[in-house]
């Protein structure tokens, strides 16, 4: 079965937002085998959104409509999509309930211009709304199915998880669908495609589709499978990740469940680290504080993370953090010594169970001969060991930020692991 | 005139990548005064490519199309392009040139493939792409010009930016149209709409748009205004700036002008103590290390920014920065008295010119009744005095840390400019 997503506002033509729905609204209709197969964005105008339904309806079985169901007279979305379906609009009660509910909880008056959000098209089927006003319609024109729901994300996204999906799964046979995806760190993408290549090559006899989705500091590989029996699907790719781990494993760091966000790196090293009941402390210098921003932007960040230093100046490196003057004039603040240093003392600063510490040449400039831009050390230790590694990522400031700040997670990940 | 933008690629409608594409097109037509009429994205699938362009042409003026034209054979976009035009492909020259020199600078083979890069259909005006394989094409149907680039964002924007816009702007006569924004921090929308009431009404007398642009921390307000003298509206806007200015100065942290972008807070700060020569360090307990982060994504941040360190449990503030521990005991870790210390240590320890230090409930647990979720006590410092305040932001934690980082640097702002 076919789908259209049609994104409606001017705030999205003239460049004022990003168009985050329909890549969300996407990926959910591809996890249940529903292809999307047109996505359009067209402003707040009657002819320019009815031109949008009649083109949707020749190619799609399902419309996936957002926006332009506010109160203010700017949005149109209501009044043309009754008008498209020949339905008067009607005060329905239950909607106005809650719409006068979600007033009442806020302290605020239910005005007329909101009682309005209660008005919907004769005969159509009403998608709850349990963080806004305006209530999703459901309504069918020739055999296609149009879903107008707010543009809010996350009033979209509740009333597409909780209302639109179940019922959606529950009319229509949609072909079982199952998918795994591995996460890698520490291979590039064409490095791992010529590692994996025979591995590859096999999936088709398994009817198994692979994807690589490339980010910086992280490999995805998505493998999905289409067939009439959900078991079958999924033993067949887990024995096809078991083969694969044989193959992979030291770049495998996790990995997303069907119908799961994708996990990242700082949340399973910050899982794994809460299940050990163990800490961690930073010494950041050319990440700047990017990973420790990266643990606590995690909820519940004070259980595993104990603190970060970020000693950007050799003196502060000296000062806080005990690193011998003789390092800098010797080897330098980007070396093994560095690090080692840091890393350890950071640990011992803090009272942590773990620690990382990073040092480099993050760019534009800085970089020499010998240590190009891109050169980062990083050191990972415990109360018993501290391993160096180096590293020559490449020309860009904010992609070496995240390569470093990607790679130290997944070394602490292996140490925490008993791995490194 | 209009424009419509074509978005093309399979990773698009399986919601694979997020289209930021079209919004930054359709800034920069919005900008030059070319309205963007629709928006579209559709497989690498003739058929849906063809039936894109046709309704495209009977809508716009310009078609601005991206992606499917790297070499491999799913990408179609340049043969589809071809055959709607008529007109068969010939080997370019100067493509193959550009082509063969971009793969012999990296130290790679010009395969057969790569040579195919330098094919383009006959008739069509080339634009160059100096970060790629792929060159653009201009090609003109029934008074509707189609632009084919690459998809690759930074070879796209530069495509645009140095190839079609000066061809466009210099072929048709578009209205002139002048734009300023406003950067505000410190105030809501809607409060700040109140406050500006009878200025914002007064606009459609001098034929001025404004747009209201919110983000977490900052409102930008944009001011634009089309005619037929260039000099006109800049004076004109720039007069209405100086009468917003009476009204809201103390919230007004700095502007973005035409055809720039929007630059940070963290820029502007930086900026500002680069000029004075001054430097700072951070006490970041509850945005956890995202402050520094912001400065240490600024090339050439060391020239500023001396180091953080993050105290994420009390005992890391009194070890470390030295927070007497009845602090902790009378009035908490979340107050004036804790963040007034960290500030002032903080100077001391990295031997800064200025400081910041911030302690807060960053939620989504933690809160009380005294101090709920989103409770933040912001302390800058310089070496004279230190001045500290609270705020009470939100229930989310993310929005929360940006919150009280955009904060935080504007008061260093004032600080630094002896206005607070």
């Amino acid at each position: 079965m076919n789908a259209e997503i049609l994104t409606i506002g001017d705030e999205i033509l003239i460049g004022q937002i990003t168009n985050t729905n329909s890549v969300w609204i996407a990926q959910q209709l591809n996890l249940i085998g529903v292809k999307v197969v047109h996505m359009a964005s067209v402003a707040d105008d009657e002819k320019a959104i009815v031109d949008a339904f009649d083109a949707a309806q020749k190619r799609a079985d399902f419309v996936f409509i957002t926006g332009g169901l506010g109160p203010t007279k700017d949005d149109i979305t209501k009044k043309t999509f009754s008008k498209y379906f020949n339905a008067e609009l009607i005060l329905d009660d239950e909607v106005l309930k809650q719409v006068s509910s979600f007033f009442i909880k806020r302290g605020r008056e239910v005005t007329e211009i909101n009682r309005n959000q209660a008005l919907v098209p004769k005969g159509c089927f009403i998608i709850n709304n349990l963080n806004g006003t305006a209530p999703g319609m459901w309504m069918k024109k020739n055999n296609t199915v149009f879903i107008s729901l707010p543009g809010v994300p996350y009033e979209m996204k509740a009333m597409i998880t909780d209302g639109v999906l179940p019922k959606l799964v529950a009319e229509n046979k949609f072909p079982n669908i199952y998918h795994k995806t591995v996460l890698t760190n520490g291979i590039g993408e064409s490095a791992l495609a010529e590692l994996i290549e025979s591995w590859e090559d096999n999936l088709i006899n398994k009817n198994i589709k692979l994807a690589y989705l490339p980010q910086p500091g992280m490999v995805r590989l998505r493998l999905s499978s289409t067939g009439p029996n959900l078991e079958d699907l999924k033993k067949n790719i887990e024995s096809e990740i078991e083969n694969l781990k044989i193959i992979i494993h030291k770049y495998i760091f996790g990995y997303e469940n069907y119908g799961q966000e994708t996990p990242s790196l700082a949340k399973i090293v910050s899982e794994l680290l809460r299940e050990n009941k163990k800490t961690v402390a930073l010494a950041e210098s050319c990440t700047g504080g990017y990973i420790a921003s990266l643990f606590t932007s995690i909820a519940g960040a004070s259980d595993i993370f104990k603190g970060a230093i970020v000693p950007y100046t050799n003196e502060a490196k000296h000062n806080l953090l005990q690193v011998d003057e003789s390092v800098f004039s010797s080897v330098g603040a980007v070396s093994k010594e560095c690090v080692e240093q840091l890393a350890k003392n950071v640990l011992n600063k803090f009272g942590s169970d773990f620690s990382i510490a990073v040092s480099g040449v993050a760019g534009p400039t800085g970089g020499t001969d010998e240590k190009p831009v891109g050169t980062v050390w990083i050191a990972v230790s415990s109360k018993e060991k501290t391993l160096a590694f180096k590293f020559i990522f490449g020309d860009d400031r904010q992609r070496n930020i995240v390569m470093t700040s990607q790679t130290a997670l997944n070394l602490l990940r292996k140490l925490v692991l008993k791995e490194a």
